[in-house]
């Protein structure tokens, strides 16, 4: 068994070896600057142009229209950015109630700044209210930014009406894809984005990497603005040897992907179902079907989510009571609140999202452990009382 | 010796093998996210600190006053946007001619929305012209942008008169100090600069890493809107184990500085004294005595120095004729054209930057390789006939 039984892979991911060992040699043996005139650093920057082929071919883009960020974050806030830019004239913005802080608190800022934003709510399986979306849809939306995957449930949004609505409006649309790619099949060509973000260290390449798909013809202005490197679309030095991994953990993800899902959602399913089954008054979270398939999310009715962490810990286990991104707060989830999970629910909810690291082993230890530690905590909460809430 | 004797640390450098030592647990084993509420996460959001604590020394700042951003480039584009949304109203930025294409084509952006730049020249040792700069520093100004230190010639500009100068005005200060730091002492306790860039990858820290300085007090405004990462100041997931590798150089640098400069100083003069006793029209650019202890930069009139650096590559020797973030173009540097080197000269110039690597032996080759590859372009060149120029 692994030292810890790691089920917080939508937070971060174990870096694969087979990466770090692609990205090692960059460190302290090829380290020349790409952009340099001697062959030293020539060798690095051809390696970084096989990178760029292996993250274009895992969504099915050209190698140029993929441009290296250093996470999902600023992929977000390159592409909401530029999108504005490209049309000075519309202010109206469209994103939903359930994305990620990255996407969130950028158009609260746009809203601060003379934007319109229209946040599109979700219902109780946390699907999208597309009549609401499609209805705010005008020739004015200058953006709609909605993520593919949530990554606190792992619902999936419908991609292909949206992109296709975006369209024909004249508006850009972009995705935050970083919970989707490498999890299910990801198709550009397929689902007309104009501009997707994805992540590195949610698909077992390190921390600091991301990149930004832009579709060919989508008018791009940079955020990061310096140097000639992405052909004058990010400045920077390239951040090399975490490129060489992005690129390895691409070409692994896309090898790899029909395998590795079927066997990471049968391990899902059977947490998911031995929870359900075993501990009263677990409520799963999103829509059951259409949801990626290392993610499930349920809410403990009457404890605290904090709790249930904190003693899971002491055992080894890491699960996530939401967002890594949002975490140290005490309010609940905005993502579970969107959903109108209830207050007493939503505050007890975890998540457990999984990897090709876990293994069947690790899925019965917790299956074995969590009902004991669920039990204790509602023995002493105020709001329990043998298998009814109190307070009703 | 070296599989290639690299002189171009300037441009980028070897991650120490320490470092990397330091880095490397990060990716495979303690892979956790700092924002995660287990122990997993936690045990790395503590080395996060440590990091900080070992930046926030290298400079003698205090650790909160450290931001970590994605390279120099994010730290420039950081500190300038903060300024400048600090004030709103002051629409005067001052930069020189001679900085790095991160503050320059930020500048130059600026200059084409609404605000006002003075471009300080320089004279023909690349010293600033203070009278310039003094001249133009307004209650209107917003924010005085000034490199430490200059890239291609290592030339040292007066961050101390500056500092004093910009106070008294009113105007934030921010210096770009990425080729400065690790190099000489820098103390922002004794020189009060506002806001202050480093690079991890200017200082045997991988690339794809960077800091920004902001002084207790300084407004400050994120550029990356996000998580809740680094206090609110920089979305993101953290870069862990490029964060971690950061501080382990920041504390090599720190510690060895003073032997490992005298050690640098006395190589960088051996092979500058060699170059010019040896090699007719052969000038140096830049204040001989004012300057980085690792970098020279000599212009061989009446050639190219990409075919000087073309030929030195065949032998291993990697250097520069510029900065590698504006390499590609044909144009000869801006920095020796603000120099008023003439045409020819500036054409013809190379940049030798060292670091702790290099030893006597690579200096004894690059002393004996250089002057028949001098003298062979120069039988070459339309512009040469035995030892004079055929254009005069």
């Amino acid at each position: 068994m692994n030292p810890v039984i790691y089920m917080d892979n939508n937070a971060t991911t174990r870096v694969d070896p087979e990466v770090f060992q692609e990205m090692a040699p960059y460190f302290t043996d090829y380290y020349g600057n790409p952009s340099s005139m001697h062959t030293f650093g020539g060798m690095v920057g051809r390696k970084i142009s096989q990178a760029r082929e292996q993250v274009a071919a895992l969504i099915n883009a050209a190698p140029e229209e993929i441009i290296f960020t250093s996470c999902g974050t600023e992929s977000d806030s390159t592409a909401i950015r530029a999108a504005l830019a490209s049309s000075p004239d519309k202010k109206h913005i469209i994103t939903t109630r359930v994305e990620h802080p990255a996407i969130k608190n950028l158009c609260e800022h746009f809203e601060k700044t003379g934007y319109r934003v229209s946040w599109v709510p979700v219902d109780r399986a946390g699907r999208l209210d597309m009549d609401f979306l499609l209805d705010r849809l005008t020739e004015d939306t200058a953006v709609v930014s909605v993520m593919w995957a949530n990554n606190e449930t792992g619902v999936l949004f419908p991609m292909d009406r949206i992109a296709q609505a975006a369209a024909e409006r004249g508006a850009v649309f972009h995705t935050d894809a970083v919970q989707a790619v490498g999890k299910l099949p990801v198709d550009v060509k397929v689902t007309a984005v104009n501009m997707l973000s994805l992540s590195g260290h949610k698909i077992h390449a390190p921390k600091g990497i991301g990149a930004l798909y832009v579709k060919k013809g989508t008018k791009f202005f940079p955020f990061l603005i310096g140097g000639h490197q992405e052909r004058g679309r990010r400045g920077g030095t390239e951040n090399t040897a975490s490129i060489i991994g992005l690129g390895k953990a691409a070409e692994m993800a896309r090898t790899n992907l029909t395998r590795d899902t079927a066997r990471i959602r049968s391990l899902r399913d059977k947490l998911e179902n031995g929870i359900l089954e075993n501990i009263p008054h677990a409520l799963l979270n999103g829509d059951k079907e259409n949801r990626l398939p290392n993610t499930v999310n349920i809410s403990f009715e009457y404890i605290e989510g904090e709790a249930i962490l904190l003693m899971m810990d002491q055992m080894g286990i890491c699960a996530s009571s939401g967002s890594a991104c949002t975490s140290g707060s005490l309010e609940p989830s905005h993502v579970l609140r969107a959903m109108g999970v209830p207050f007493t629910a939503a505050h007890g909810s975890i998540r457990f999202s999984l990897s090709i690291y876990n293994t069947e082993e690790e899925i019965d230890f917790v299956l074995e452990k969590l009902p004991p530690i669920i039990d204790r905590l509602r023995q002493m909460s105020p709001f329990w009382k043998g298998g009814s809430c109190k307070a009703q």
